[in-house]
């Protein structure tokens, strides 16, 4: 408990830093937040918050089109109604999401790391790193409702989830690919995945940049449970049920007890970790393959 | 060697602050030793021992009525009953099992909890820890026939054996149930259940705290095996005899080699886990919960 | 990549005390270098390479009979191969396969174990380590053709690999079987085992020292794929393909990742490690038991 408690106080220090005048729409009331009904939102442009305080819960949507790129915007966005739910005594869990059709996230967004000082780079992967610990030591229950293909920081975001619903398409594949870009996964996404699917499956998926369709998914533990499309989101609400009928303090401490060692190697590496991000991503090289793979994207759209 | 060596002197000189003075029955001859033949036997009123010499096996009875609750008094019995075992040449495996019908262990005694001075708590939870660490660690082969259902403490010690076979009544469920009755599993009881069904699944059941029954426990790993529950005793049995082909002392530092640096957490945090324990326990609501439950349980008898 | 150069210096630099002065036949041509093409050959007595420069694999075949025993001598012509092929830009992944027929490789030399000095003990353990070293880290990619029996040592090789196919023959079992004869894997084997099949698997094969046959070795994942006899070089050279369209530095830096903690315990225990083998070795009885077993196994051949 004293445990769960100071690593709380941890993470919000070391979110103010970069959060720190950030524009919220705190309180803002948006179409979708219940019917009019006049529910509180905690909405944002990009994060859309769909309250259901009687059943505890809140569906969380990702509305970063046309790809739900994790921008530093968008982070911060997520972060924010990540905090807001979790101070709200009203919720006891949320189900993540995507509002773009067929994409759950395209992962974190190239455009950041391209182009860029290295102080925007420094604050970009503080903003992934507290990503990532925010997600993955929430007090709250969160069931990743996965409509869509999600490589590399999206699947990783559903990695920090609680429990994975993943819908059976098979243009919906799941993996951190990073070595077809030409990258490499930071350790705490290695740590992440192994945590999830074991060592010897995460030593072959990173090394090949594996993208599984939902059975494989599914077969190899990547995700929990592969459902019929329309089937998604309400089985992320049973299953909700299920995680909710269990006493919140205990359930808590006991994911600070599976958790807390993982992310404590994040959180004593962090600077370090940054260090090789900006070190790596400040390479010539690096830079002319981001940008002659940021072009290509471009003339496929155009 | 040396390791294992110097392992049992220290869980000795542990073992002896809150043992000493404890009533022992040595060299007691009971009417199930079998069968009047003069037989030594290590049996106390709460631990039944049934020695076949020949095979070099003794078969281990938890008679701890209703429901084989951990009690300080009968883990005492049990680890006194362990250590003669591992310390007569005759034997080289322990099968561990039931006396109660329909019940393996409830784990531990919620009464050792409730309503006592912290010493109390103190000792109690010595002896749980050292329980684990002696069979956790024994130099014996130790099986478990669990025949009966297995939940919280009844799960980890059978997690301790070096086998698990489960009689396959759909009745017989085992796993680490703490959440649901609003406590939290220690990091050892974690680390046990890690070693053996991996990250990913330890992670969902004790969060929920699962009951597996037995077709599922087979599944992720909680067991070894299931069996009808007429051959629970006898694939033990044989189970035991592939084990004992293998020269002792190669098998017992092969053990050693996988398990001593699960134990050392614990034996380097030993009083830092106890403390956090009585800190744990003695708070009101914990202590109200506690007391709320077993009235109730006294109802349900009544 | 800083720590991956790092690493290779220090394998180097622990390499040459013991290399040194070993001879080598370093652009030796011999009749199996490729059909006469003037195709340089990195062949040794023991071992025969060969190169397919267009599709940048190598062919590395033990050749070492009766039973490719890894001998000092064999062991350190497979790592001036494996130094060779990694310093010749032509090649990104090589094949581990046999020359002997049914067997892959019966592990370490037992004559090396039995009757010699103490500083030959140390000179061959430090080999031993070094080959797992090199082999486990190395930068290309390694695929073992597994064609024959392969238990102790042999396992251990063809864990060091990338990708593991074998043979479906009911005789070529794998697996970590020193308790069979009275002797105890070391922490980095066992740790190579737990990375590959997780801990409680590894817990049980150890102890009981099992040898699994293709289907069940394919089941618990000591191998990642079990295909008929006569496919097996076929089989190796469809996976390579599919490593090789990586690219070479990402998937080298995963794998580092991946591999280096795991590495790091031996390289900082490696003297120890050391003291340990001889110390265990030059005991009378290890010494009277392999005496035995050597014994007994020329009388068969006899």
């Amino acid at each position: 408990m004293a445990l769960a408690v100071g690593m709380r106080v941890l993470t919000r220090a070391l979110l103010r830093p970069w959060a720190r005048g950030l524009r919220v729409a705190p309180g803002r009331t948006g179409p979708a937040a219940g019917g009019g009904d006049g529910m509180r939102c905690f909405g944002s442009p990009r994060v859309l918050v769909e309250p259901d305080p009687a059943a505890g819960v809140a569906v969380v949507k990702m509305r970063n089109p046309p790809v739900n790129s994790l921008s530093l915007e968008f982070l911060t966005e997520l972060l924010i109604s990540l905090e807001k739910l979790e101070n709200d005594k009203t919720f006891h869990g949320i189900i993540l999401t995507s509002d773009c059709p067929g994409i759950f996230s395209a992962g974190l967004d190239l455009t950041e790391m391209c182009g860029r000082k290295p102080e925007h780079y420094v604050e970009y992967w503080k903003a992934v790193q507290e990503t990532w610990l925010r997600f993955y030591l929430s007090n709250l229950v969160v069931i990743a409702a996965i409509n869509g293909v999600s490589p590399a920081g999206g699947c990783l975001l559903s990695l920090t989830c609680d429990y994975r619903v993943l819908a059976n398409n098979p243009k919906y594949t799941i993996g951190l690919n990073e070595t077809l870009l030409g990258i490499v996964a930071p350790f705490w996404f290695k740590d992440t995945m192994v945590n999830t699917i074991g060592h010897r499956a995460t030593e072959r998926a990173l090394q090949l940049g594996l993208l599984f369709p939902p059975a494989e998914a599914l077969r190899v533990g990547v995700v929990d449970q592969v459902v019929p499309e329309d089937q998604v989101q309400s089985t992320a609400r049973s299953v909700m049920a299920q995680w909710l009928a269990i006493p919140d303090h205990a359930r808590q401490l006991t994911k600070t007890l599976m958790r807390k060692p993982t992310a404590d190697r994040l959180l004593t590496e962090r600077d370090a970790d940054i260090q090789t991000f900006v070190r790596f991503i400040c390479r010539d090289s690096v830079q002319k393959s981001l940008h002659a793979y940021l072009e290509k994207l471009k003339q496929k759209k155009g």
